[in-house]
């Protein structure tokens, strides 16, 4: 929904937080305009809801600081990462104070033998990546924005090696939160399995915030594999790539990515830079393990691909070769916004059991068709997760409108197929009718842990659950 | 602690409940004592606790229905699977009705080409595998014991295959719950990956019945692989065998099983299995994948054992000699239990962060012969988890506090080794005082969720929170 939500203030609180907030973090605690314009205003089509000020905290300490001073006042607290969440998880519906975690950015330890690291939750992805590669150890999960661990607990972020490394709910051990009362808590300990008790790491993420602020993740790390392939494969349907991609998950491959273009991204991306693959869907692969395994996948899937009629198979092993086959991928985002110069790119999110995934995609693609869109698919077709890009001109309001059924569209049309309004992104505002539609009366479930954890609903409102 | 616990009882509320349970569910709802005992007594050594009646459910609704009634009286609700549980999970410290989810037992559907199934609670992890084998696919989690799905759910239960596949938490997609008000929600969609909303999935797997029922479950499955190959190598010591383990692991050897037995164990497979295994530590392990990929992964096993000191390696792919390879895992059990005929057999349940796994085996080791007990070990070493099964003679009140005294002993050397009480069995009644030390003020967030979502108390209390 581009409406967005809009909650009552409480202005005597919000000034007596304020007031106690400045004289603790001093330069740290910040109230300029433009500051806090850049905390309510992420890449959403939802309109900015600016926090009343902004604080850097640099320890957990200060965070639970902070916490206690605002419960004890009744006002509205925001955690931000970078700002990459896609549907105004960081606006500020009723003001209060954004907590903007990117100075509590350190690598705390690294435990190579045990194949984990302690992290606090500003350190981003590729800021941990390079932190690890001197160890051969890498994290994998890899959405778009190079976001904070924080950031990609809070809306149990995944990207394009899910299907075979899972998502932040499969690679996290346990967390630090300060609670919103203010207390600080460990959700598990460090042991690679437990059943100890409810599940408190994963109910904290995916909550967006909306149950208490992570201070300290302690993740899952991999081994950088000894070798890794990739393979590129074109068809003449979305339907032929979409059963490649079936048979191959059925048949066990291994693979690490498995991305599709649709054909109006595979023109987007030979027009963008200056490619010549097929006005064709797309397969995109890789595979990770030892020289003799990556290989023998890569061949396994050219075999599959070719089953299900795909041509101009490639593949390769070669760092340089691989980065090429995967060049259409990495330029396609830049290359989709180029189609309408001018336009806002909104994102869609839906996944489906991979069954329905070429029917899904199929009847998008009409209904793109049918709208007058310019809206390219991409897809992690592995695990059934799929993005439509819809480029809208912000200023004209018939077109947001019609942009906005047609998202409604596409959500039911994923719930009404056993799947998803959101794979990856979250709820936020902008989805929080859906997941009423897609879980019904669990949603009232949510709403009561939410009451019970944050009786005062101060942290991170207007988020995920109705009320709330 | 041997000790049960003790709560009142609501005796005008349980006749009353019973009276109309009686009524709906005829010869499905009974009350003679030796289905009550039977229902009562798991395989613990804390006292049998009887629910006042059973009932054997056939479907949600009636689920629904028995929660209702029971909710509208404030009577406890048990569910029951199978009755494997290990830390009194399913006694009934204040009476009440006992829901023996057994004739819910039907495989409801097998999306083959989604790797999914949907089950109901009764079916047991071994029919399901059963069921699934003709269409070339399996479900990886395997306790010990051929446990009910529903069952398997409740304690977030793993086994020998967890190193690869995970724990039950990693292979649900979604489920069916009778909430303790009678309502029935779903906590998911059937995509294979969401962020929409609290991961209720999650919460209420590893619940243990105390946030409600679980009616229907959504379960990942694999693709039986191309091929397996089993190895089995003796080491000097368990430091040895652990050296082995970490370089395993860290070396991203996607290894299937990798089971530790010390000598005790080993020396007992030998005797009641007529082996002529060295009498020092072993490892058995397994991998799956493509012909080549697991003769590949077997032999570099095979390089890394030797430099930790191995002997005694072999390894196959014949399914008769890989049955050979793990004879010892298999009988393990049986064979341990004949160390001491008469005695009962006490689980333990530690789980350690990988780096520690040797030192706290060694200590416990110490420990146990500085105590004078029989107790062999047995881990799924590839997690840090381990299981020492203490031999008690029950009718000795002194020996049975003794191993209490270790037990405890135990859970507190995991705790202090950033590890946990529990691995894979759960806190139940035996465990509650761990849970705290181990999570601290994190328990009080577990107990204000049963509090909000079960505020009466009714769904198997006494189990996990404190004061539930």
């Amino acid at each position: 929904m581009v409406q967005a939500i809009d909650l009552p203030r409480n202005e005597q609180g919000i000034a007596a937080a304020l007031d106690i907030l400045k004289q603790t973090f001093g330069d740290r605690f910040q109230t300029g305009a433009s500051v806090r314009e850049q905390h309510g205003h992420t890449t959403t089509w939802i309109k900015n809801q600016m926090p009343d000020a902004v604080v850097f905290p640099l320890e957990t300490a200060e965070v639970a600081d902070v916490v206690k001073v605002c419960a004890r006042y009744g006002v509205p607290i925001i955690p931000f990462g970078v700002g990459s969440s896609l549907e105004g998880h960081v606006n500020a519906p009723a003001g209060g104070v954004c907590v903007d975690m990117s100075r509590m950015n350190k690598v705390l330890a690294v435990h190579a033998e045990d194949l984990d690291c302690v992290v606090q939750p500003g350190v981003t992805r590729e800021d941990l990546n390079t932190h690890l590669r001197d160890q051969g150890l890498f994290f994998p999960i890899d959405p778009g924005a190079n976001a904070s661990l924080g950031g990609m607990v809070a809306t149990r972020a995944s990207g394009t090696n899910a299907v075979r490394y899972g998502t932040m709910k499969d690679n996290v051990l346990s967390l630090e939160v300060v609670m919103p009362d203010g207390e600080v808590i460990r959700t598990a300990s460090r042991a690679k399995k437990s059943s100890a008790g409810y599940d408190l790491t994963r109910l904290m993420i995916g909550s967006e915030g909306t149950l208490g602020i992570v201070t300290e993740i302690t993740l899952k790390l991999q081994g950088i594999p000894e070798a890794m392939s990739s393979a590129r494969c074109s068809f003449d349907s979305v339907q032929a790539a979409c059963e490649a991609v079936m048979t191959t998950i059925q048949y066990g491959l291994p693979v690490a990515r498995m991305e599709l273009l649709d054909t109006m991204s595979v023109k987007a991306v030979n027009a963008y830079s200056g490619l010549d693959l097929p006005d064709t869907p797309l397969l995109l692969l890789e595979f990770h393990g030892s020289e003799a395994g990556v290989a023998e996948q890569a061949e396994m899937f050219g075999t599959i691909a070719e089953e299900s009629g795909g041509s101009g198979f490639e593949w390769t092993t070669s760092t340089e070769e691989r980065t090429k086959l995967w060049q259409a991928r990495h330029d396609a985002y830049w290359a989709s916004i180029q189609l309408r110069p001018g336009a806002k790119g909104i994102s869609t999110d839906v996944c489906v059991p991979i069954s329905r995934l070429a029917e899904c995609v199929r009847q998008t693609q009409e209904k793109i068709a049918e709208s007058g869109f310019i809206a390219p698919i991409i897809g992690h077709v592995g695990d059934g997760n799929f993005h439509t890009l819809l480029l809208v001109d912000m200023d004209n309001p018939e077109e947001v409108e019609k942009a906005d059924i047609f998202v409604g569209w596409l959500n039911d049309l994923a719930i009404s197929m056993e799947g998803t309004c959101t794979g990856e992104h979250g709820i936020g505002q902008g989805k929080k009718p859906y997941l009423i539609r897609e879980l019904g009366k669990a949603v009232d479930v949510m709403a009561s842990i939410k009451a019970a954890i944050d009786p005062d609903n101060i942290m991170n409102p207007g988020k995920i659950v109705p009320h709330a």
